[in-house]
Formats: structure tokens, C-alpha cells, sequence
């Protein structure tokens, strides 16, 4: 698997391919790859003559009381997931590389990025966007693919790409989970065994909450309060945020009248994990 | 002179001149174009197969009480001055295709846009940077060519081109002058006869700025209050601002020991100009 870290060296071997008339898929990532991820690189393999998977733990969207520091890593296993799911290579770019002394640029979305997580995160997404243009305009890929785990920055990714007139094309590719329905995550790392057990009360809460809206409910206070409801079943559990959301504005809504996100983000003790569905009128 | 409103379109001319393995410059603009302009787009023909000159005004970058409705416009006059300096095309979209509806990116950068024009204009730089990102990837240039009038502008493009690692090279290029020294501003169009002979005085200060700097001069507020009083002289004239900045940071110094940027701004009664000298070490 080649590894590259520096912007000149993948800037000339995208271009060797561009030359040939290849496609060029990316991935970006923060390593410590999982399933997830692997679905992602396979669907960029699938669609794209050539695939790079950048790997950056990006410091611009932790917090200063996130956990930046104890971020799991792990290259040599990374780079074996790549070479199975058809990656051509890495990029993996050093800190000074990405962010040089005098850096000063940011992106920022507005709307998009006040509820949901933007709201417990609130330099969070300017951080995901910043590096994710400064990778679009490093890789100039013709395809680029998040994961709808992560659905408020594919979302954001989406209208930034949008609004700044990006020439790439972004693919939304389905949460990828457990067997026991717990969503893939490098975060589900930190977890102890019980943990992990308790983590999957994530994904029964919001179960049951997409069968009552398929069921016919459609108030929103309702059905907030059974997902709460459920989560607080779990003693470890402690919900950040649940929340109904437009899938346009991602502001809340009162009623199911219009396709919706149900979002939810619970610390399992000091564990932060997210998951949701969409919901399609 | 091949005038086009659409993004596609555009992408759709570039790509073609792209396989054919022509290069592309880039001259951004709010149109109504003088011969600082023509200097410009004539560079970029010398150094490019190919020239865009992009015409909008970028309503993002006045602030709610400056001149957007008023601002000049006049697309047939600035088609020939195009033509006859070699450009091959205009881009001139509408707001509305710049702009969407729920368009909510701006690209930001802090720092170089506290002092000088950013002080008295504090979302200017924002808007600033968002239209010429967008511009970047909607003609994907290889140069782009900005005057050193606006020379705050010129050293903040530079700083995002680097921040974002957008792939183009930035061209700055020197001041065009009237006979009297009057920089060349689309703005010029604003001031009466009379208001027009008070302009001179921005070029006069900064003149004599300049000796008494290459005379030997160090002391930053000396100099300032020489460049007040120059400016004081003329009844007409309201100073917005004077500054003596380190041309990488934009901040203020105290001591000329090293390359400054000498920057003004001053209201002939009620047209704002700017003018400016770099000063290198």
C-alpha cells in the first residue's frame, strides 16, 4: 500500500492519472478504519478507476475538551483494511502539513451547523469543513464518500460543496453496524465489554421510534419522549441531544409532514456516539 | 466577445481548452473596467493560452450602507475593453446564480482582516474570499490576476490560496495611475471634476511617505502624522484610515525594520478611495 504525506507527491500522482483519462475516488478518514470504512473504500473502488483514502486526525474539529489526544491510531492495520477494500493509496498528511504556523482560514456553514451536533460541537463542523475543502482541492477527486453515520456533515459536506460550486460529486453511503445493531465507529473502541452492551440501546431507541412513524405518529414531543423514554432504560446511558430534524434545513420540526432526520448523540459514561435514521415522506 | 452566465457553460468551455492542453488565466472583477483592469487581463494573456474575465458585482463584499445599488455597471463598453485586451471570454452570472436561496458557505480569515479596509469594512474580506473561491473552482485558472491597488485583497487571496491549497497561482500586479497620479478605481467614476484634482492628494501623501522613508525616516508615527497632515491640506479629504503594517501579518508596526505595507483610505466628500506603496526591506 503506498502512503504519501506530502500535498506536491499526491497533487503528481493524480494528475499521472487524470492524464490517462482515470477517475479518482476519495475517502477521508481519520483512520483506525472499521467496517464503515471499508464499505466506503469498496464503493469508491466500484465507481472510480482509482481510490484515495486520506487518513488525518484532523485537530481542527475536536474541542478543546474532546478527545483529540487519545484518538485511536493504528497505520500499519489501516493500510492492510485499504489494500483488501481496493484502495490505490494513502494519503496521510502530518499536522504542519495540513496547518502551517500562520494558518488562518476557515469554512463556515450557518444554519446547518447550529443544531444537532453543531450544538454540543460548536467548532466542530468549521473544523470538518476546512479540512475536507482543503482535501477536495488537494486530491481533486470526481467522487467523494462520507458515511450517514456521520448524516449532519454529509449534510453540510453536501451544501458546501453546493454553495462553494466544488466540482465533485458526494455519495452518501448507509451506516454500516454490528451484528447486535450497535453502528461501527473508531470511537466504539474507547467501550468496555458492558459498554458495548449497553451501546445498543442507540440503536433499539431509535427502532422504535422509526416504527411509530411508521406506524402513523407524527408528533414530534411524542415521539421525543419514548426515544428518551428508552434510552433512560440503560443506566450507563446519558442522552447529549435527540432530536427531529428537516433533512433540508436540519432545523426542528414539530410534525412529520416532510422527510426528516431523527438524530441522537448519548454518552455511554465517557463515550460520545451517534446515530440516526432518515425518515422519507 | 463571448459572454457566458451559466456555471456550466463555463466549466464546459475550460474543460475543452483543458484537453487541449491550454492554459488558463483568470481576471476577477466587478466590471465597469478601467485601464488598471486592462493592464490586468493584458498580463494574463501574455502568460496564459486562454483568459477569463469574470464581471459581477459581489454583493456579499459591501456592507449594508455602502454603494452596491449604485455601484457602475456597463457590460457592452467593458465587452470591447475585454476584446481589445485579450481576454477570450466573460463570465458574468447573476446574483441569483451565484447565490441561491439557502446558500450559507463563507470561507473566513482572521488576523489579516482585522486592520486597514477590514476595520472600516468588517464583512468585506468575507465576501471577498467566498466569491473568488467560488470563482476558483468554478474556471479552475492556472493564474490569477489581482491589481496591488487593492493590496490588503491581493495579500488575502494569497493567504487562502495557501490556507485551502487551492492549485493556482496568484498574480499581483502593479498600480495603473491617471496622468496626476490618481490610482485607477472604478470608484473614480463617483467624484466630480473638482472632487477628482482633491483625489490627488492620496498619491501626494503616500509620495511623500515614501522619501522620507527611503531618506532614511524609521519611526512609524513620524511618519503618520507627516501623511495626516499631507492629507489634511486638502478640505475635501476625510481620513478613514492610515496604516503602516508588516506585509505577512497586516498588523501595525512601530518601527520600519522590516517590509511594510503603506496603506490608505480617505473620503473625497463621499466616495471612499484607497491607495497604497509596499515598502521592502
Amino acid at each position: 500500500m503506498v502512503v504519501i504525506d506530502k500535498i506536491d507527491a499526491i497533487r503528481a500522482q493524480v494528475n499521472e492519472w487524470k492524464k490517462k483519462g482515470l477517475s479518482v475516488g476519495l475517502v477521508p478518514t481519520m483512520g483506525y478504519l472499521h467496517h464503515g470504512h471499508k464499505s466506503l473504500i469498496k464503493r469508491a473502488a466500484e465507481e472510480n478507476d482509482k481510490v484515495v483514502v486520506s487518513i488525518f486526525v484532523n485537530p481542527l474539529q475536536f474541542g478543546p475538551k474532546e478527545d483529540l489526544a487519545t484518538y485511536p491510531r493504528d497505520l500499519e492495520r489501516d493500510k492492510e483494511i485499504c489494500a483488501l477494500a481496493g484502495a490505490d493509496l494513502i494519503f496521510h498528511p502530518s499536522t504542519y502539513v495540513m496547518y502551517h504556523k500562520d494558518f488562518s482560514t476557515v469554512v463556515n456553514i450557518s444554519g446547518l451547523t447550529d443544531n444537532l451536533c453543531g450544538k454540543s460541537r460548536p467548532t466542530h463542523f468549521t473544523g470538518v469543513c476546512t479540512v475536507v475543502n482543503k482535501l477536495f482541492n488537494i486530491v481533486t477527486p470526481d467522487r467523494a464518500y462520507f458515511g450517514q453515520k456521520d448524516a449532519q456533515q454529509l449534510f453540510i459536506i453536501k451544501r458546501m460543496v453546493k454553495d462553494l460550486n466544488i466540482n465533485v460529486e458526494i455519495v452518501g453511503c448507509p451506516i454500516i453496524r454490528e451484528e447486535n445493531g450497535l453502528a461501527k465507529s473508531s470511537r466504539n473502541t474507547y467501550l468496555s465489554e458492558k459498554e458495548r452492551q449497553a451501546a445498543v440501546i442507540l440503536n433499539k431507541a431509535l427502532k422504535k421510534g422509526k416504527d411509530l412513524i411508521e406506524k402513523g405518529i407524527r408528533n414530534v414531543d411524542d415521539l421525543l419522549s419514548i426515544i428518551k423514554e428508552t434510552i433512560e432504560c440503560e443506566p450507563l446511558a446519558k442522552i447529549d441531544y435527540i432530536n427531529i430534524v428537516d433533512i433540508e434545513s436540519l432545523q426542528n420540526v414539530e410534525v412529520i409532514d416532510r422527510s426528516v432526520l431523527v438524530g441522537i448523540a448519548v454518552y455511554i459514561n465517557k463515550t460520545r456516539l451517534i446515530d440516526n435514521f432518515v425518515y422519507e415522506v
